[in-house]
């Protein structure tokens, strides 16, 4: 069960964090010869993977339009209209996201600006297993979309029948994916980077998987491709001081662990009267759970810290850099106000983590295991790059030039000084 | 010499792109080497690697204050104030980059936006050698502190007297870097990734280097440390038709050729006559170079190529993905609206790319060797992360609340569904 700890010192705060995740023994070596074999066998290295690892292997590796248009059928009214709402708040947040910049003219007849472009082929992985994560499908194909990145090619692997859970497919085909593929693990991964005769190879790999997907996906940024960011078990945090509610805390905490075994959870409170009573609560809800013994391995790792103050607990937290972080005290946007590292903030006793993981509209691709501190969740932008113009006329040549001439020669570099020289020469000759 | 091309079928393209670069045998072993002593000797190792890497034992590692105030004696007024000039141009472009985001509401009662966090603690790495790459500090230290890093650390190797060339000293006592180092090579960066007793380890790691340096920073990030962007050799693409200044053109081709031995130039034209001409002003100039013969090398990789039309050169351009690219046309606004992977445009005759290297405005830390596709260039971005914050109310859960609990329902997260419903349990009992 999780341990209370009373007062710790700065010092011991940082034994407190992630306990050291045990790579499985020689994953590298198996991920780079998966990486090598799909490189160099394409669809056949995915076929034989999937027989190996799925179960099955499927007569064919792209999702019929058949299959997609039959899925819906077992999406009950309800939750289609529940995702629909979700889908809108999504859109809603991200299109707000683009936004146009203005010209700036740095110096009379120096123009300068940029233009945000998407890249043209996102790929995205959503894991199998027996949950459909149907909502990260949400959260990378819609922003993917908004930027209009051309392809959209999603990766899931098949489950035992050679099929893909009618809800995957479904929110795939509301979300702007072009393309849809049945291969999962490294070897999707590998697909995506490489290219194969049917998956086509990706600017950009995003999603969540296993131990093995994220080694893949950090292998292959050693080719160029780049990625969402770097993966790691999922986290709270929460902040309350005596005006929390200890049920919606407890429950708050519990929807974490629930995650799986290595998820971990923090409550930091400047009340001792809280602590035990959320302590009370996560006792008695944890009974009601279907996944109770892997939010029991989860709160092992986990802690509820008194704090001497609201200072504390926001230091603790800024150390710590949380993937999520609730706000629960009685003025939560002055805490807020103190958050220098965190994933997504949720402020009040209504704003629960699990509101954000679905429907409120930001993103749930966040950075964990402490990358909080240097990397962004997933946005529109994650889909585009910016280009940068310059448009120098005459007379900003004349303005600027003697200054780059200086400079040129100073880091010794005739040629660049020269190509401003011509210029000016031409100009003066006028 | 460069070569001529004329009509090349679409097939052959890709063959011209970036000749293979051979790494030097065993670096990845030797980088992990210095990694892993840096990481466990930490300063010992930095003053070990200097004498055998630098030829000096520095007697500190930190750069005094009275040696960078002692630097400023050093550098030419004409050349202080074309750096100040620079420096404001550099200043005024990305400032503009500073934007708030407004508070979107997605739903009544559910509030989201984003708020720009800069990292606290950047690291920027500036290579030694004979020409003192002072622009480069502009160009990364300025960003880190517009976006308002508390600690920017610099390190830069020492010569064989054991000093730093004062024009770097001085460009960074400017620009607001915050603690000068003297060591290089991938012990520097391991020394920024990990932290000695003298140099703090930082939260990401921006600059060029040798290939020690890019190898250290691609297998950095493998521990979680995060890089401004792969890096690869300087490229230079020009869209020239019969308008274009012959002269010019060749003196752009030229500054970007003298970069190195492995650059790449290219120009792409619809005018056969154009070619010719910028062929014998390239002749006719390259004689006049001081680093003539890295030019010549760097030709050797590259060609004028004569394109049937201007929709073929932007076709090339965007496969290529330049790191710079000229368009010198009639309207080169038009042909820059089909451009959609480039690192930096630059638009008409008189917008030579030396200019941006140093003073229009726009920062010349950019993608090459293809990854504009999917990489920008440094920008105050570069520096901050985003997080997202939402507050929800009574009003906000009871709209989203319902939808919320279906789809964790049907992700099977009981507990996510429970964090909603107590609070909807709390509300209906009011």
């Amino acid at each position: 069960m999780i341990k209370i700890i009373k007062h710790p010192v700065r010092d011991s705060w940082e034994s407190l964090f992630r306990p050291a995740q045990i790579e499985k023994s020689g994953l590298e070596e198996k991920v780079r010869h998966i990486l090598n074999r799909v490189r160099s066998e394409g669809d056949s290295a995915l076929l034989d993977y999937s027989e190996k690892y799925d179960g099955v292997r499927p007569e064919s590796l792209i999702v019929s339009y058949e299959e997609i248009r039959e899925a819906e059928k077992f999406v009950p009214d309800d939750l289609k209209r529940a995702i629909s709402m979700a889908k809108e708040n999504i859109e809603i947040f991200h299109r707000a996201q683009i936004t146009d910049e203005p010209v700036i003219e740095t110096t009379p007849g120096v123009k300068c600006w940029r233009k945000s472009i998407p890249v043209e082929k996102a790929g995205i992985y959503i894991p199998g297993g027996t949950a459909p994560l149907f909502s990260t499908v949400l959260m990378l194909a819609l922003p993917a979309t908004i930027a209009g990145c051309r392809e959209i090619v999603m990766c899931t692997p098949p489950d035992k029948n050679g099929r893909v859970n009618p809800l995957i497919l479904y929110a795939a085909s509301i979300t702007g994916v072009t393309r849809i593929y049945m291969t999962g693990g490294a070897q999707a991964v590998a697909a995506m980077a490489f290219g194969t005769e049917s998956v086509p190879g990706v600017d950009k790999i995003f999603g969540p998987g296993n131990q093995y997907v994220t080694k893949a996906k950090e292998m292959i940024q050693m080719y160029g491709i780049p990625v969402d960011m770097p993966a790691g078990p999922s986290e709270l945090l929460v902040i309350a001081d005596k005006t929390a509610v200890p049920e919606f805390v407890a429950a708050d905490l519990l929807s974490q662990a629930e995650h799986g075994p290595d998820s971990q959870v923090f409550l930091m409170s400047d009340d001792e009267e809280m602590i035990n009573r959320v302590l009370y609560e996560i006792e008695k809800q944890i009974h009601t759970l279907p996944r109770m013994s892997t939010a029991l391995e989860a709160l092992e790792n986990s802690a509820l810290i008194l704090f001497d103050s609201m200072i504390d607990c926001i230091e603790f937290s800024n150390l710590y850099a949380p993937e999520h972080l609730i706000i629960a005290t009685t003025e939560p946007s002055s805490v807020a106000a103190g958050v220098i590292n965190a994933g997504s903030v949720f402020l009040g006793n209504y704003s629960c983590e699990s509101a954000g993981d679905y429907a409120t509209g930001t993103n749930h691709t966040l950075p964990t295991n402490g990358y909080a501190r240097n990397y962004s969740g997933v946005s529109v932008e994650s889909f585009m790059k910016k280009i940068t113009f310059q448009e120098v006329t005459q007379e900003g040549i004349k303005n600027i030039g003697p200054a780059v001439e200086l400079m040129a020669d100073a880091e010794m570099l005739a040629g660049h000084r020269n190509a401003v020289a011509v210029r000016l020469k031409s100009l003066r000759n006028e």
